[in-house]
């Protein structure tokens, strides 16, 4: 039998999203240490391969196995390991030295479970950060799909380039909590903002998702020519209308905002912006400055939370005043992140 | 009192051995989460120092130690932590900054085991994988012997330039799973492969080992000039001998095969390239076409399982056919990595 | 309500750190695997962030929790993490990509302790070790201490540019042993020595304090130019006296080995070489002979037991004949890393 996975939240309806994220406020009230009515997750050890620089995903994960009697073991992919395979018969005397048919398979002898981290455009420090094709090439996601095919044991997608589904359910958990479990026809907007790099798209698709799970009533605010994935768009609209909110784009960054009762600030670069040199590739500068989140935008709102998947670059996504605020749910979202941990793993290892 | 290490084969008897692989496979039947009927590792923490790359050997630790309660510490050596020496007497104003005079009695202080890869040859990705000496010198495992002289803890070998004991012990399991407990006298061929790199001897040594262990009647197939290390030779047929089985030699990578019941392919370097820069120390490309095992070497056998240690290069070592055939055993082999790591880890730590 | 955090030895009162000491020594006396009479900090996670290479601290830390029936998990920053910033009020439009000021609160909610080691000088084989500044600019701490201002989970300490309080715990614990627990008024020498490169200062400052707070009859022993930090060596003579001890200082390094029951090498470079580079900061090498603790110094001793934190460089801080002999106490002193982590974690998370 196959094992259920946690790849995209496409996978899963959104009554089972909402169902998982209301099992991770749960597990929070229940505070630090050992979960005592959780399953016991005791001599498991969940595998994490990560191809990309993490502390949120990693700790997060990690303390999730903690609290369930668990462990994990995180793997820099790429250097502490060989090198991975995922085309079909193809003849492996090159770089590759592992194919992801054996890799899925021994894996899932070995662990419990299987994280990973695999994002083009995502770069820590002075990494280039360049996606070295198309985005219709990488939004496939083919070695992270090819690895869960090969796994007889759940696969949890830690950022891939199209989702980032454990981001999506902490910040489901936290609209959860910042409205008192009435999200929907409530207003949000997710809106762009500049940064010196492009960034991959996976969190805010999977943002988007979240809020249309609840049913809230959604903005998507972002520059001409910087649409999100017209896929995910189309289904997020459609699981949005079927929960009782809406969908719409904006390119005005500051009306947008009007009646915002959250606002969750994310860079993302464009999508004909893949495959392209990391100088072309990078958000034009005349963008900045309509799209930082300041107090000004702030006052707009209706009083909005703000939220950010984090690292954030302060004074360029938003300033010092709006992350510094009472309003200011970064590090709630942020801690949520364990939670939806938690509860992924609970469900899927259980 | 000197603790119990696991550093090469031969120093544990064939019995011994066997054993080892009996218990591991009495534990795999257990299943998943903590294992009850084992020794409990419960705030122990095994030491794990690698100075190459790893998935299979690291995770199998790991898992080990989470299956029995304990914890696994993996260090990348030389990056994550200092550079170490092992030779007597020096003045240490250069390079090195830890003696294993030190370091040995250190780990033996904080941790109750120590596990440690150390092998040159040894690369990932498009890292060179020279060997910095000749075999002669390598295989004296200098390092790891200091190590573990100067350890008052048990001291694992997770693969040095002579053995891969771990490796070593699954195969042996693997194999009596494969015959039905019934190994002895039955025909195994260790069959050399072309790679394109010249890989370290330490896995076919310890594959050879396990088999002349069980009783097995061994051929080892390889071109000429590529003989395994003598005096390995000449111990696995003593024992192989001692327990009715037979070694004998063969340079016919077709006829070698006839009436093998398990094919166990691997790619090693000559003795002789050890030492030499990576392009003269690679494998002459004629020799690949006949070395490669495919469909129709694996028809000449007696209907034989494969096996390989993995990492596999699929459709240089072996072919997509064999691999995805009922017959192959690879991932089977690779997941008694994790039964016999907690064999051994009960035993040593337990 | 803040918690407590182990920065700097001198928020602790000389009692407190004596009564951590002794704990930890209580600890020891238990033996390996789980401690039954600790606090049980099961599915706790405690999160290092290591900016430096680590075997003693980052092990120790492990080990002691898994003691305590808990996880740590060890981060290479900068390199496995996002680069961080810690400045007030900057644009984030260059290499930093995540701030303290989310860093600390985000860690608080995902990890119940955090653990940090930030130091310049501070290097591996053949990293450079360059500081970046002055040591007066360094000195500060900034990064160690705004991410503890923002944490509101235990930071602990584990080697920041003034202070390494975990070392200056287990060189406590390890006096007391030496000394049958009665360390008051016994002669303690602080031996600099020569070193390759300029080391820092945060060692030997804590060692200097641990002393200090037992009471002890301390001398520095340098040469010229190269004392420790002012404020340092006011604090260590105040908190001395008070205990019944005394400080002075010594460039004779023979002279001032009469009459010490511990002799404790460590190699410092100058204040003044902080934010030079590599070469001019190194020991001038016509300071090497004198400055080397051998067989003929510890003569001029009371049978005098010799320390050092681990790795030394053999021949270089002190010769085979020191480090080999029977009042030889660094694998004793390293080995109560563990015991001090332990009594450290337990006070805090516990």
């Amino acid at each position: 039998m196959k094992p259920r996975h946690f790849l995209s939240p496409l996978d899963w309806s959104s009554e089972e999203l909402v169902s998982l994220a209301q099992t991770a406020l749960t597990y929070k009230a229940c505070g630090r240490g050992r979960l005592l009515d959780a399953p016991d997750l005791s001599g498991q050890l969940m595998g994490l391969l990560f191809f990309n620089p993490s502390v949120r995903t990693r700790l997060s994960s990690e303390a999730a196995m903690a609290r369930l009697g668990g462990q994990a073991s995180a793997l820099a992919a790429g250097t502490q390991t060989w090198q991975f395979e995922d085309r079909e018969g193809v003849t492996m005397d090159e770089d590759t030295q592992e194919h992801v048919k054996e890799l899925g398979p021994v894996l899932s002898q070995i662990c419990d479970g299987i994280g990973i981290r695999k994002a083009e455009k995502m770069s820590g420090g002075s990494q280039a950060g360049q996606a070295g094709a198309s985005w219709e090439e990488l939004s496939k996601d083919r070695f992270l799909h090819a690895l869960a095919d090969n796994a007889q044991v759940p696969v949890v997608n830690l950022e891939s380039n199209a989702f980032h589904p454990c981001q999506g359910l902490a910040d489901m958990a936290t609209l959860l909590e910042l409205t008192g479990g009435k999200p929907q026809g409530k207003r949000y907007v997710l809106t762009w903002a500049w940064h010196p790099k492009a960034l991959p798209v996976a969190t805010p698709h999977s943002q988007l998702l979240a809020a249309a799970d609840l049913g809230m009533r959604i903005t998507v605010a972002r520059p001409e020519g910087y649409g999100l994935c017209p896929e995910v768009m189309g289904a997020a609209a459609a699981r949005c209308a079927a929960r009782g909110g809406s969908l719409e784009e904006s390119a005005d960054p500051l009306g947008a905002l009007d009646d915002a009762i959250v606002v969750c600030a994310k860079s993302w670069g464009r999508l004909d912006s893949y495959g392209l040199p990391v100088e072309q590739a990078s958000p034009a500068a005349d963008l900045r400055p309509d799209w930082r989140v300041d107090e000004t935008k702030m006052a707009r709102t209706a009083n909005a939370h703000f939220m950010h998947c984090l690292p954030i670059r302060r004074n360029v996504i938003a300033t010092d005043g709006v992350l510094d605020s009472e309003r200011c749910a970064v590090v709630q979202q942020a801690g949520n992140r364990l939670w939806s941990a938690v509860s992924i793993f609970a469900r899927l290892l259980g």
